[in-house]
């Protein structure tokens, strides 16, 4: 086959993805050519600091510190914007959308922050955004969401997004180690930030939320509607507890719609999962999504949800499906530039829709009527008690009593919470986790 | 938005999927049409009976007993072949592929027999066929493939890909039933067809691995090439002691690649597949496929493989593709047209190269000396013995030896059954189960 096109990828940011990219896609470049009729070249790539030595090496022609020019080069076809950020990853991307170019994307922060402006932008000059490797690493999941299942309305979709926090779980869970520990060690193998916040307290995974959000629903919803918790408070008894009562622990993404209702809720919560569900039983990196559809019913997808080589497949794909809509020509319409909201657009659910069974731990004195005053706090908020687990005091004559609930809202359990911390024989805040009945 | 183009689609066999689709198509159409930018309309269905009450009601007038008639009408732009068989299959595949159209597939069976002929029309006359739906139903594996995961070669890829087949040995496993009485219990639910040789014979997932080989290797491999094994002989004892040994039973089909050798190979066997991986799990009729790919590692998709509505979904999202396809003009290129074989093209491998460990289960005399002879037999062909389970003599005098060995060659264990056979001692054929540690 004769190569009469050819399209020429700029890369902005070289470090491990950005290097990841270009080394698979040097090596995938003949079968990728043949498949998709066109020459592809690798034109330049934006480095933070010219003179640093990398582990793929390419000419210092292609080489630049701006990555501005990249986005306005007239000669770049397609942009991979793999910088992170929200600043200078924002003004790269908007350039290039308004060049008319195609842009690539992992950024999750981004498109969560910026995604309105992001799409509307390439909607305007006829560019594209294409973002496979933003939720989710490898696992071809917005392709999925967006093609595959478009037949489909979404009334669930759950899944492990963050791969750090599931393996610091997973960790905790197999050597029933205390949560400091297994970060500082997560840290020390680079499977966690020095900041760890934004993986562990649930703003990534809550970024990736927004992303499928948007993707199933056609609504933007940032991390301020949505209900974020993280890990930190997670104790091997936890996982202990958990097991007794047949249940593994995640942090899951719940992203739930009521179409009846014309309802939507987005959460990201640590969450007790049945022993019998497969995402309870995906462990340390790896992610894990449940997608309910109307028509297709229930389907899984697993995979890893981070790491050099898993991203660079992802973006790979993106940059194969861009030089496909290229050899169409300017103006060519793609499936993901429109994503309409299944029936009318949906409002967000107050807290108060938000039903289901909950896992309280409360660290309480060692003393007569304790269970009594919190049964009775429970009570008063028709917060219906399911099982309850007393551990023997440790250490402080604290001891850990454990009670599990019927289906409640939202509402109750934290106005519950709330006055379970003021009784005097609590002696920290309540730790509360979900129980995901999720069917399946 | 505007809808400036209109798409008529038309449908050839309308029994249970055919009117799925049409069902879905219609109600899903406001959002479809709004995202693709183009009208949908379902123009005609071909129809065996004319006659017949259908579930699905459609005007008279769209009806046709001729689907040679939408194949060719120079109105139809999609053409939805679900009649199933590769007679008059054929025929309306090729007609309207000759015609420049773009044709929508479920049918493994005639992809696994005409593939290559299908694709070399399709590129002839600038037609394309889809075919989302002949493998897995309703997860969006053949996108995932050939797009998600486009910068990957394949290893290794397995799964379960018959839900009637996975049905049957869930039913026997949980109800420890025999084979005969589920499966007559499969018919009378519509689980299974009348002959039900397609698919308990392994045919029908052979079919589906003829479309993935071709699809991640750019081979087409038919059924005589490869190894295909049902799972008529299995009994409940072979899941107790699957299950002694730590293991379930699936029947799987299984797809390696040895890169340096350039070597490939197929088999359709039922597989003792380790409790801890994930596809030991998934139950029912349920699909779940591991693929393997050198960048982005081990990917397993799992959902519901067949019935009207999976299925409806899988055909829908093709028919989305086409129509987005369409909109960029006669003669698009779309990157299913060219499979390229990753590297060089890969030759089946000699069953010798393939590797594995055994399961043999043996109807033996229950007399002294019988573990002797067996051991022996096993010994002249290098197959060496990891475990035994005798279980004591139920009938006739009949005792059940269960052997699993260490890592052997297919011609090998082949030969050692043979010979295994002729023993006086051993009263029936010797049952083979292939023992999958897939590493996962």
């Amino acid at each position: 086959m004769s190569l009469t096109r050819t399209i020429q990828i700029g890369i902005c940011g070289f470090g491990t993805v950005g290097q990841g990219v270009w080394k698979h896609l040097e090596r995938a470049r003949p079968e990728l050519e043949a498949r998709l009729g066109a020459k592809l070249v690798l034109a330049r790539a934006a480095v933070r600091d010219l003179r640093k030595k990398r582990d793929v090496k390419i000419p210092a022609a292609k080489l630049t510190a701006d990555p501005l020019a990249i986005a306005t080069d007239p000669k770049i076809d397609i942009v991979c914007e793999l910088m992170g950020g929200t600043g200078l990853a924002r003004q790269v991307t908007l350039a290039a959308l308004s060049a008319g170019k195609i842009v690539v994307s992992a950024n999750k922060a981004l498109i969560c922050a910026h995604g309105a402006e992001i799409f509307a932008t390439a909607r305007k000059h006829g560019g594209h955004f294409f973002f496979e490797a933003s939720v989710a690493g490898g696992i071809p999941l917005i392709k999925a969401l967006r093609e595959g299942l478009v037949a489909n309305r979404f009334p669930l979709i759950y899944g492990i997004l963050n791969g750090t926090c599931n393996y610091i779980l997973t960790q905790m869970e197999e050597r029933n180690a205390p949560y400091a520990e297994v970060l500082a060690a997560a840290k020390s193998l680079g499977y966690a930030e020095a900041d760890e916040s934004l993986d562990v307290d649930g703003w990534d995974t809550a970024h990736k939320a927004s992303v499928l959000t948007w993707l199933a629903h056609g609504l933007w919803v940032k991390t301020d509607r949505m209900l974020v918790e993280g890990i930190s408070r997670i104790t091997p008894a936890d996982f202990k507890n958990a097991a007794t009562l047949g249940y593994g622990i995640k942090l899951l993404a719940v992203i739930t719609r009521d179409f009846a209702a014309n309802e939507l809720s987005v959460r990201i919560q640590p969450t007790l999962l049945p022993e019998g569900n497969v995402l309870a039983n995906v462990n340390g990196v790896f992610n894990a999504i449940s997608v309910t559809g109307d028509v297709v019913g229930t389907t899984l997808y697993i995979g890893r949800g981070a790491g050099q080589d898993a991203t660079a497949s992802a973006v790979i794909s993106d940059i194969a499906d861009a030089v496909a809509l290229l050899s169409h020509g300017k103006g060519a319409h793609h499936m993901g530039d429109v994503v309409p909201a299944a029936g009318t657009s949906p409002r967000l659910a107050p807290p108060e829709r938000i039903r289901g069974r909950y896992y309280v731990r409360l660290s309480v004195k060692d003393q007569p009527g304790v269970l009594a005053r919190v049964a009775s706090v429970m009570a008063r908020h028709h917060v219906s008690i399911a099982s309850v687990i007393q551990n023997p005091a440790e250490q402080d004559g604290a001891a850990s009593l454990v009670l599990t609930t019927h289906e409640s809202d939202e509402r109750a359990i934290r106005a519950t919470l709330k006055n379970l911390a003021r009784l005097p024989s609590v002696l920290e805040p309540p730790v509360l986790l979900r129980i995901g009945d999720f069917g399946n």
